[in-house]
């Protein structure tokens, strides 16, 4: 990790920042001026009294300070002073912590400004009980790097190690990590490498962080492989430590890994992984990486020895869209693809559907099978942010089917060879949209933002009034969870069939053993039914409107819709659109 | 391999073309509008009664009729009608044919423009023996596929499958590889996937082959990964078996493989390997593959089992650069990171010099570490078309430094650890410069190629009118060789040291041995003599402008300058610039 300041002697700091282009740097610290020296490779350093509290900025050739690309603080917003903050002044009460072992994660990701009406750390802390009684073992954070403006999904970032003000800062961001440590929840950072948010961005006036070599969904990309690309390596590399090692998240989430364009001979992604092993060592914990990759290949979550990038799992999205798919009827975009119960039954043996195959949407052929990698390399989940975030109206799958599939849904996603992953809100069934929106405080950006959304969906036949406005603080407050929809029979009903299906899953190795040719699965496409069998367990799903009877025997553990759940002379019967688990009798 | 046209009924052939955006196709064969069916995935098909020899093009939603993307012949240019042709008319003499191991090839690179007067295939045939006794064992030609105009190098060319017809077609081509074969000579063809020619690229009427999410330094990058990359694939990795299976070759040489962007599970690299793999099983003959690379990445010369693209071997400029810019004190441009005794000494024990360390060149780390790769994955050499033909002025390696210079750079390629290959002329020092021509038909092209080459050198402190035009038809006349240049007593002596090294290499199994690990040099950075020791061998070489002596004794096998080169009281004196090769008494 290059440090970006360092302790010089007698209680002053040696600052330091890279700005190859530079003909003069100087640092302002506290309204005053100090000119900097110019350091090898475009480095520029000084060593000056400082205190923690002190803002500062870097001048480059004459210009307005700007804030420090690695500011840990940035009190008053992404395009002011950053302040000088002490790590050590927190005092941490996880010394003795240790996260569960990986393969049991059962992940909860949330947004901190939409968890709890007051949107900080500190209330979401207020909420972590609620997680530890459904059973939650590891709580995963949306981006909380500073964005511009206070509503946001993190996404467009500006300032990579400075947690969000709005949400209550460097020190709000440890005393929830903290309190997650306490209650044995372990802690998931989503971090996004490859573009920075387009207002707020500094970093281009620094040095070379881009490059028009590539191109991206968001622009230009990150310069992973370009002139000047050692430093940008080193800025994320040390991004990823410093969450590890400054606020002791036990994992970091890496977004959209398919658009780090690196032709390195070591991928940015295997260098993060060898780096973060060796802190791993150091810190004698586990650490963890996942990573959102759409490039369907293997290497992604093959170990560094033989030959690959070395994340612990990655997100599967051909699970969520098989099984989305199946369930609403969906053929929109990328669910062109999917819509057989084969294919949900390929993603319950394999984890991918497509593993070289030839994809519509894609208008290529996708995917390489992973030969032989463990289930628990790949994250399964029926909601995320972006499935339901990136619908015009922002809907949950329990808003968009009944709620005997959303059970279903839960029952496979919750007893299936992966790593489950739940979206806040989604154990109760909440009715709460989760809504795309932004508060980017450049009147033309946010315009632009808000134009382009209607345009986006326009594109799929909505009427631009029917599609909630971003920049609209109302989009934001309707995207709040309501916690009073717990009080409700029916989402109290829903929630206790989440918790019953984790508790079933902590208390049976067999569901955590992520050995995917120990899993089989029967189905008939026509009359709508699937069985997963998972050591001497059978999880039996019936995915049509009517009845269906199959065979199959054994004890019921538990059933969605137990009314409906019958067996007699070898046949299970279960009612429209439920499912059942089974301790097989061998 | 998809075959663009194959036998149909009772003489007729089933013509087929990719064309996913058009409206309607025909085929115009011989004169005669064919309207083609449309299949699955964007293909066009037709069934007609059709002869070789028949012209015939493609006329997309009622344009005019282009030529055929996979076109096998062009007689009249790239801009014109497509000529059907039959491969199995032609009498191969080569049944029996077997290529020489390939740990033992030593390439002769040659371009057919110019290699002859006649700038033919037939007229390169009659010079195949000067090869045979030079102890030559396999041919590389420089791109032979089709380019716009008569004068070219060849990486300018847009009809992949057609051979240059000012060369002498298909037919010239295969009497070439077959009058190779009738000598023992091992065929080498150049090829460029990478992009196509700014002039005759008729490709990107027909499909998406290109895409901008990449930029090369020939603009958009050819499509290997977007929609539709799965045809543009099978066309790239059709050619590749085309030149094996239709024209003999041995090994296909693969340009710039940095600048075949492709993040598909499944590089491109590795498919060809895959796909030429189980031709070479099929043909019951070895096939090779040798790329040029300049990623720094041993995943290139990896076989597919470790993970790797299992190219046979790769280009290794860091041994050239390592070799010239001690020989030349050259320092501009990619020359800026080499110059050191110790670096040529890395590159002879190692295959590269940078293998992670920061290139000031590149303004970024480069390599990384091959670890365990065999010398005879690396090519080395001390001159290439490029590397004479990108210099302002075409110079050979022996007209910047004197002969003495010259003699030690062959001495050192030829007893490297790594496959050597020369540069046409090379053998005997030719004084004719190569230089970098074209033959655009596009007057408009034609002035900005002049006017570029003018504005790069320029840049580089060159007086333009020093830069030879390349579309002047007389800097094409000036690079062809000189074969009269053998009369001369200097060229003869030069070439009597080629041959004599190649003797010896071709007679001495420690030579051909390509385990890094046994190779071990010693060097003086300040005296600048270097010794290389290869199993029962010792190369040694003063680079210095001065005699020097050092500790080393054996039987004297060559010396570059017999009479400075002495031996006595357990030290070998070296005149100045002069190589040594010992035979050690153990």
């Amino acid at each position: 990790m290059v440090a970006h300041s360092s302790q010089g002697h007698d209680g002053s700091m040696i600052m330091e920042v890279w700005a190859p282009d530079a003909s003069s740097v100087e640092l302002v610290l506290d309204g005053v001026a100090h000119p900097m020296e110019r350091k090898d490779l475009g480095k520029w350093a000084v060593e000056v009294p400082a205190e923690p509290g002190m803002r500062y900025g870097y001048r480059l050739d004459g210009g307005d300070p700007l804030p420090d690309p690695r500011s840990n603080c940035q009190p008053d917003g992404v395009h002011e002073l950053s302040e000088l903050i002490d790590h050590r002044s927190f005092d941490w009460a996880d010394q003795a912590w240790a996260p569960p072992a990986f393969e049991g994660w059962i992940i909860y990701e949330l947004h901190i400004g939409t968890f709890t009406q007051e949107g900080t750390f500190d209330s979401a802390i207020e909420k972590l009980d609620h997680l530890v009684h459904l059973g939650i073992t590891a709580v995963e954070l949306m981006p909380v790097n500073s964005f511009p403006g206070k509503r946001g999904w993190g996404y467009d970032g500006t300032s990579l190690f400075a947690p969000q003000h709005s949400y209550g800062g460097p020190e709000g961001l440890k005393r929830f990590v903290d309190a997650c440590h306490s209650r044995g929840l372990a802690t998931i950072l989503d971090v996004v490498y490859n573009h920075l948010g387009p207002s707020g961005n500094y970093l281009p006036r620094f040095g070379p962080y881009f490059t028009n070599a590539y191109s991206t969904p968001w622009g230009d990309a990150i310069n992973l492989d370009g002139p000047g690309s050692d430093e940008v390596r080193a800025f994320i590399v040390g991004n990823a430590l410093h969450w590890f090692v400054n606020y002791h998240f036990d994992a970091l989430r890496i977004d959209a890994v398919h658009a780090l364009l690196d032709r390195s001979p070591k991928h940015l992604l295997e260098e993060i992984s060898e780096s973060v092993q060796i802190l791993s060592e150091r810190l004698g914990r586990p650490l963890h990486l996942i990573a959102e990759s759409d490039l369907g290949d293997p290497r992604v979550i093959t170990p560094i020895d033989k030959g690959g990038w070395g994340m612990d799992a990655q997100w599967n999205d051909d699970f969520h869209h098989a099984l989305h798919a199946v369930l609403t009827g969906e053929r929109d975009g990328y669910y062109l693809d999917f819509g057989n119960i084969e294919q949900l039954a390929q993603a319950l043996k394999a984890a991918w559907v497509y593993q070289g195959a030839y994809s519509r949407f894609r208008g290529r052929s996708h995917g390489r099978p992973h030969e032989g990698a463990s289930g628990s390399r790949f994250l399964a989940y029926s909601q995320t942010h972006d499935q339901v975030g990136n619908r015009a109206q922002g809907e949950r799958l329990s808003m968009l089917v009944d709620e005997n599939a959303a059970r279903v849904a839960a029952a496979l996603v919750l007893m299936s060879p992966f790593i489950p992953m739940l979206f806040m809100g989604e154990e109760w069934g909440a009715r709460t949209p989760w809504l795309y929106f932004t508060d980017h405080d450049d009147p033309e950006l946010g315009k632009a933002v808000s134009e382009g959304r209607r345009h986006e969906f326009a594109a799929f036949g909505w009427d631009p009034a029917e599609v909630p406005d971003p920049q609209d603080p109302a989009t934001f407050e309707r995207s709040k969870l309501d916690w009073a929809e717990l009080q409700n029979a029916f989402h109290a009903q829903m929630h206790d069939l989440y918790k019953k299906l984790i508790a079933l899953r902590r208390s049976h190795p067999d569901l955590t053993d992520g050995s995917l040719e120990k899993v089989t699965v029967e189905y008939d496409e026509e009359q709508r039914w699937l069985v997963m069998y998972r050591g001497s367990l059978a999880i039996a799903c019936n995915l049509s409107a009517t009845s269906t009877s199959f065979p199959l025997t054994g004890e019921l553990l538990l059933a969605t819709e137990p009314e409906f759940t019958q067996q007699g002379g070898g046949t299970l019967t279960l009612g429209p659109e439920s499912a059942a688990i089974l301790h097989l009798s061998q």
